[in-house]
């Protein structure tokens, strides 16, 4: 049992939900799971042992481990899982985020283009560590469906992802998101919290979300979250 | 010098671009302006200064008044102001939050919301406490533009601010956002993070956000600014 480490080979999933997730979709990857002794003996602890069981997969009950890993409030169950590749499709639609910083933001938004049924992510480096547990939390099961794939520039991530409509959101873009004809497969560019994108990205089909200009412009949380809400509105499930 | 209290009669705005903007827009309740050593002697410091003199308002040097507020890095400069009424218009379109729980959603909220053009909130109680100066910080100079009134109930709300249309977010909404006949004035309605609304809001005209089931429900503070989106995309400024 060891702190989380961004050069290792395994994560946390944390909560309950959470390792019943990763127990349900990877337990092949799943080393072991850690129970806490407040944890209750309700159906979804039972759901948790039994595919623990199934699997011959180790279960721990220690409360230490949990202080090791900082996990929060109601954190009685954690899964120890290795860290996986699942990498974006070609031909799909992505949300491209160059050198995010906050781990919480990842998160967040990864549960929310999921939710408008985007799944594939390319994370331009340097950025927030993907499968650090508190982003993976804050996806809140989000992560197990996700795509991802990380570049070391934006030009390498086109070079493997070529024919596609590039949409970069930019204060200054050239069309409102309102205002743009969505063309298939496409990719939203967003920049870092702090800075956004530079000029270059001008050459693309750039895009504003439009607001007064009387207050800060919207944190990238919420932008990925209207583009994601707007691109996808008319598609029927 | 003291901590902020909930039942005090005063806050803090934490930092200069923040403490600039009290300064600009209600001089009047400023009592004091706190500097740190490690202040730079820049033009914004010198625009704070200038303000406090025109307004007699004291500046205070003192390292130890930003350990008592908690203050974050980077917050060299703040003030000391007054808490202030600055009541909702009958006639306007409202955000209501009914219990919201979360000061940094809240403020994140008010942002968004004026961002794009809605200028009134209504905060159902119990709920976060919209004057600690970790909302106001949240709210990046939005705070200052804002109008807010609280209510004990819902229908005390309604009583107050009659002939308009409700619609109350709601994960079984009749309607999708897309669909909706935006009709003016409007309150959007939003329950508690955790809970949402309960189903007596179903007499009004509900809406819905149409997402994938696979994943958990939007957080509160990407459904506030989705809706804000879309029911102001079309107008011209």
């Amino acid at each position: 049992m060891q702190r989380y480490r961004k050069d290792g080979d395994c994560t946390y999933a944390l909560g309950t939900e959470l390792s019943l997730e990763v127990l349900k979709r990877r337990p092949q990857d799943v080393l072991s799971v850690y129970v806490h002794s407040r944890q209750k003996e309700n159906d979804i602890f039972h759901e948790v042992l039994s595919l623990c069981h199934q699997h011959s997969i180790k279960v721990i009950r220690s409360d230490k481990a949990f202080n090791i890993v900082n996990a929060k409030e109601n954190c009685y169950i954690m899964a120890l899982f290795r860290k996986f590749t699942n990498p974006i499709v070609r031909d799909s639609n992505h949300v491209v985020l160059v050198n995010p910083s906050n781990m919480g933001n990842l998160g967040s938004i990864i549960r929310t283009m999921v939710g408008f049924g985007i799944y594939d992510l390319a994370v331009i480096t340097p950025a927030a560590d993907i499968f650090d547990p508190k982003v993976i939390r804050a996806t809140m099961r989000a992560f197990f469906l996700l795509r991802f794939s990380l570049y070391s520039s934006f030009e390498e991530y086109l070079k493997e992802n070529s024919d596609r409509t590039v949409y970069p959101f930019m204060l200054d873009g050239k069309t409102r998101l309102q205002d743009i004809r969505r063309q298939q497969p496409y990719s939203l560019v967003f920049g870092n919290e702090a800075v956004g994108l530079d000029g270059s990205y001008q050459q693309y089909d750039s895009v504003f979300i439009e607001q007064l200009d009387t207050v800060d412009s919207l944190n990238l949380n919420n932008a990925v979250s209207i583009a994601a809400y707007e691109f996808n509105k008319d598609k029927v499930k």
